[in-house]
């Protein structure tokens, strides 16, 4: 069984490809919630919905995020008649968040409701929020701290990031499956896709009790650099990593990964960068990581899984 | 100045005749609340919505609710995902919802988010609710209480009527500018619009206060039958007549009304019942009730407030 921890567009593209690879029971995405937000009385969860529509084949590929084929007549009235539109939401998408609103409403569990979502979307593989428990990602920025949402949709990721904090994250349980997970060890991979380490992956890992866990996980940890010869795919990784005193590098990312880094996948463009990963005890392979296509994200799943195949044996090997 | 008590559809017709004739500061329409409900986490006003779309001139003459040229993605997506689908809410009516709700969560009346949502569409007219409290209509059928939406929309009126009750009325008051106006002697006509009686007007009239202020009121007030030949021009008010052991003709509208009624105006198809009426002690007038287009609206709101003038006139030379 395979453990992918995910963010938005790049984690959803590469468990897209896991997915096409893996039978439903080998798979559980964990799905970082602390974009989530209420936003016009309605609870918002981007990454989810960006994962499942991913998985549901539903997603827009342009934007990285919403329904493909939308509408936006609901978004036009809302403006008319004077209501935020920051934040877009299209009108079929408006749909998952009422059935969500009214899933939590009813008592059930943010994990509970998403199962439901996925289900009726025909996903057979299981998507699950990192947490039950609410944890808000803030920027803390040049113009002051600034919820996620803000930071990343109404300013566009322009102001100047100086640290980013994750409220609630300390008293937040992982999900039951995810906790389930890191405790099984049946699970014989942990893939860290290529999402944002600090404002998708790093919320993940700063739940109560996950980063001791993945360190003294039996299974291989590897992660997908989401940086390609110094420059994000998409998003302000590098802009961040660099606002931040970080090498915004595939090298800035196994450091900043190091303490529960098995193996890393980095981009063929940055194979000079492999000695200086190998040499901190990190395994390393190149790959192309840019994922255009469905073919694209199979090919890197099976890079990644044929990757975490080697790195058991050497355990084995090693424990022998 | 005219003070109009509204229901849905019908009253929405002679409320825009009316606009079409008076000055904003010369109308306020008063509109039932009974039938709000709470649908999908959202605050629904559909009589409210149906009188302020008709007076923005963009309702669906069709169905008589909701908005024309309404697109239904958000509904066809909420179907898919297993949502509540029997009541209908289109794209851009969604918006008018969740505005609705935002300005009620942020500690703002019904009355004052009514005024921010008309304002919007441009409408210079007064329209309020009837209450900034909550009255719920409950129909006792016989399948049992049911919540008004529920027996109208999903049950589609189809259970027999026994009682109508109005959860919430005897502590509900009026709404500021409708408490106003019952005190206010500058009003010189109180129209009774033609809707349901037993389902949009009485929950009106059941308010706190109400009822003994109408018949202190020194206007006269004229209500315009919405029965036309035992029939009614929509909705079951008819077969609720009926079911009622009523008489379900504009005698019966008149007779339900006549503790509060000086003046009824009645189809002309129903001239014959007038002298039945008149020998109750109340006035008549027979015109073409039936309103298929702005021009009959406007005509039978003339008829109205020239059959005010002269109960006025009436009043004054008997005080003489």
């Amino acid at each position: 069984m395979i453990l992918a921890l995910a963010g938005g567009v790049g984690g959803a593209k590469l468990a897209h490809g896991l997915a096409k690879l893996l039978e439903p029971d080998q798979l559980l995405v964990v799905v970082n919630t602390g974009d989530d937000f209420e936003h016009l009385g309605l609870p918002i969860s981007p990454d989810l919905d960006t994962v499942t529509y991913k998985l549901a084949g539903i997603n827009n590929p342009d934007t990285g995020w919403g329904l493909i084929g939308e509408s936006w007549a609901f978004m036009s009235a809302l403006e008319s008649l004077g209501g935020e539109s920051w934040f877009r939401l299209g009108d079929r998408d408006l749909a998952t968040h009422v059935i969500r609103a009214k899933g939590l409403r009813e008592g059930n569990s943010l994990s509970k409701v998403t199962a439901d979502i996925a289900s009726h979307y025909g996903i057979l593989h299981r998507i699950v929020p990192m947490s039950d428990h609410p944890v808000r990602t803030i920027v803390e920025t040049d113009i002051g701290d600034l919820p996620f949402q803000i930071y990343f949709v109404r300013e566009k990721c322009e102001p100047i990031t100086k640290r980013v904090k994750f409220e609630g994250a300390n008293n937040a349980f992982p999900s039951e499956l995810f906790m389930e997970a890191l405790n099984n060890e049946a699970v014989n991979a942990i893939v860290i896709c290529p999402s944002n380490p600090i404002l998708s992956i790093a919320p993940i890992l700063a739940l109560s009790g996950v980063r001791n866990r993945l360190r003294s996980h039996p299974a291989p940890l590897i992660a997908v650099s989401p940086i390609i010869a110094g420059r994000a795919v998409k998003g302000p990784t590098a802009k961040i990593f660099e606002e931040m005193k970080m090498d915004s590098s595939a090298l800035g990312v196994a450091n900043y990964y190091h303490d529960v880094l098995d193996g890393i996948v980095i981009d063929s463009q940055d194979a000079h960068l492999a000695a200086s990963i190998s040499s901190k005890g990190i395994d390393v392979i190149t790959a192309d990581i840019l994922m255009n296509s469905t073919s694209d994200q199979v090919r890197l799943a099976g890079d990644v899984l044929e990757f975490a195949q080697r790195l058991r044996k050497v355990e084995v090997s090693n424990a022998v």
